[in-house]
């Protein structure tokens, strides 16, 4: 059976656009499985095609490049499993609902490593034999710290940063190295509760509903563009720790939900936006 | 058949309480329908209990207090339909669904009269043969205008003024008129995107959900207590323009749940927050 | 500004349909809004591609259909309102909702008519000054009445009949007459609790959660292609008459949603199934 | 710091039964923490009443039954982990969601062991250091196998037996032993879809939203008292397989949300529904 490949293509619109790439891609006797396309109203155009047949892939990307109008960003990738790296501080239960798929081979990544400023999850990542790298931040400046991450981050290399639930702040220096390629949940529906403490803020304000925001991260900390969102009802029998404990299942949730848009090529940045195809 | 009864209380906790509404309802021959109790963290007691039977019913307040501990606030309602006014500007959708629900008695409450600032909307309103006020705020001052309805309301004197899109900042004076009795809709998950145009926010930090938020109305411009929340999935594709179209189902929606909590005695405020019963 | 129209196309998929027909509408000068295709399992092709530019609509169909494979159905639709006329018995919460969004001009559609076995919501409409057709079933054989009611429909020649709380049982005689143009509101969550008192069947069985279900009428009664389906939690506490008054909120708003989707042609039908594009 | 225990009562109602309940713990110098009341509209009387207290509980007990109204069923129950034995097959997205929980004490439960008539899933339980009994149903009869499966639950004795994607069929024999302490996740919004495959049945009657039912087990397969259900939102690009992929993430919440209920002692079985207080 031939390899599937997922074309992504962005760029200001032109006429005649998705005629032009399914001529080629007919031309070089691909066959479409699925082809999707969106124009925001200020005509940028997004374009994701997951085809297959017998063909030279260097050679088709060429032809789409010398075919199609200048100025498109345009990608040719092999559906396959993304390498990644989780990062976390010491809640399990992003991390726990992440292994167990990873285990039963869902999750549409393979996981290279855990890295930890805690030890807490340590016997949890071993119970699934991935490596767990405790770095612990005491007595390191941040600037330290975070060349300890980014020197074992070298050894693995991986496509994406997930930060499962990692509580530091990371800086831009950091975020430079991985350019739209570290996935967070923030622990509420952002932009509401911003910082610290989201629970115990929503409790205050007496909210009738909290939720979990997926993103990028940018330099802008909570700013990325969002990937998903759910929430979750609640009311006031709820204590701060009781919405803390029902905010975690979303956000397990939503990270799930998210990591598989972003490792399935779906997810594409424009404006600080995400489209999602 | 007797009338019902709605009898509300809250203050500081005390060992016993429920047992002593309980006994004193009881020696009163009254029968117990529902009966809802709170106790927050800080040990605040909150109790709504229905109840039917022949009796007097200022006696029956009488003796819960001068039994009960002092520091309780305590009412009984009879059960009815609320009195209320509504204010509008230009939009319908809030107030045609009112509308549709008194017409067809569903609303527990009598609309008296609907006050706007514009007469977009009388043609709407005169179907249903309910007074309209169409009080212009232009060439008057914030003052002029808000005096001109508050003579307007003290014709209805109506147990709460609905704000159903009513677009114009109020000010201290006039909610203090009417205090913890003016609900509000406002068009978004409050606390995010405080203020005005919060669609076109929601589509420019590309939220993936989107909501609305029905509350009451204190000085603070949208900090009072939440009543009800509810949302609705957005992606991408939708502009400013398609969440405004699909957040109105979301306001009128939450605007009439929790209306409905309101008008049947449901809702108590302490610290800015709402306990629900 | 020209005219937007709609190519609604499905048949057996073919390599390079999305080709052709973009390259006919680029040929014929037509600038493509949106496009959107599925293809299924079984490799059935569905394609609506919404466009606009100055050309004879009659010759680009002509083109399509002899440049194409054979076997395909394709339409060309103007973008505009349809003509519908509801049915109705006593309920009016979904007659209320799309009298108020027709007022406002928000259905994508005109109501030419309400057609009712009772007077009972004759005020109603009368309101917003629609003609209203009070067809007693009694002293009637069904046929007969139907054929009253047929005779009303020839009137006004609908491209839809949408059953807006209709609460008889129709003819396949009558769906014969408007094949995949009759949508209805089941008040359930289909195929739970088929036929008649669904909410005292939702009440027996102790479910958590009641819906509604928009749906084509075909010859097997509840058993037509779904559009458009939503859900509400309840618990104990709600009685049978409870639940059918939540459910109501339930299938006015649902029944909004199919209709938008139906009255914009983005509905295909096939196996009795629904492809929404 | 002394023993929290709950009062479980239920029976025919009777005037001022809050009243004397409370009397009496008040007079056993028992302080109320929360306390749930219900009354059915057929006049059934529920009540949930969490209290705290230093006193001798079988004397607390012997008053209750001696001063309340003869034809109440009460329990008073220490607040604690209950023990619990899992049966699997193949499956482990609702094990590894409970083995996580369990793992970090969030489980309101101590799993005593995982019974499963496949070895697949025996790996992962290992993990977490719990006994795994594989017991196949090869070459056995259904009540051969059920007499092994009952032998190895007679040395753990557990208070719930908890199926978590346990495929067979039980027999009244087996249910029998445990009344109402069997709880099942089933994958499909019942009563929606009863019996095998219902994935392959929600994609060809085509709907739009799917679901899960947690519920007891008696002796009607699939018609046991429900105890919490969820939904998710489908649409005609999901395949049968795709949705129960996505059921799954359903099954597991919905699973996790009836257990804590169940483990908290909050739910009353009453003519095949539950009250949840």
């Amino acid at each position: 059976m031939s390899q599937r490949h997922i074309l992504l293509m962005d760029g200001p619109d032109h006429k005649g656009l998705i005629y032009h790439v399914t001529r080629i891609l007919f031309a070089h006797n691909q066959n479409i499985i699925s082809n999707d396309e969106y124009v925001s109203p200020s005509r940028y155009f997004f374009m994701r095609t997951e085809f297959e047949g017998d063909t030279d892939i260097p050679e088709l990307l060429k032809a789409l490049q010398s075919e199609l109008p200048a100025g498109l960003n345009l990608r040719i990738n092999p559906k396959k499993n993304k390498d990644i790296v989780l990062m976390v501080t010491k809640e399990h239960h992003c991390l726990g609902e992440l292994l167990i798929r990873y285990a039963f081979n869902e999750l549409d990544a393979t996981i290279l490593a855990v890295i930890s400023n805690y030890n807490t999850l340590q016997p949890l990542v071993s119970k699934f034999g991935i490596p767990f790298h405790f770095i612990s931040h005491e007595n390191k400046s941040r600037e330290e710290h975070e060349e300890a991450i980014l020197r074992t981050l070298d050894i693995y290399r991986p496509d994406y940063v997930v930060l499962a639930k990692y509580m530091r702040i990371i800086t831009p220096q950091f975020v430079e190295r991985f350019p739209n390629r570290i996935v967070n949940i923030h622990h509420s529906f952002l932009p509401a509760f911003i910082g610290a403490n989201p629970y115990r803020q929503a409790y205050e304000r007496g909210v009738k509903i909290i939720g979990a925001t997926a993103h990028f991260v940018n330099n802008d900390l909570d700013e990325g563009p969002i990937i998903a969102q759910d929430v979750k009802e609640v009311d006031h029998k709820l204590t701060a720790s009781d919405m803390a404990t029902l905010g975690k299942d979303t956000e397990k949730a939503v990270l799930s939900k998210a990591l598989k848009l972003v490792f399935n090529d779906r997810v594409f940045i424009h404006h600080n936006r995400t489209i999602i195809l």
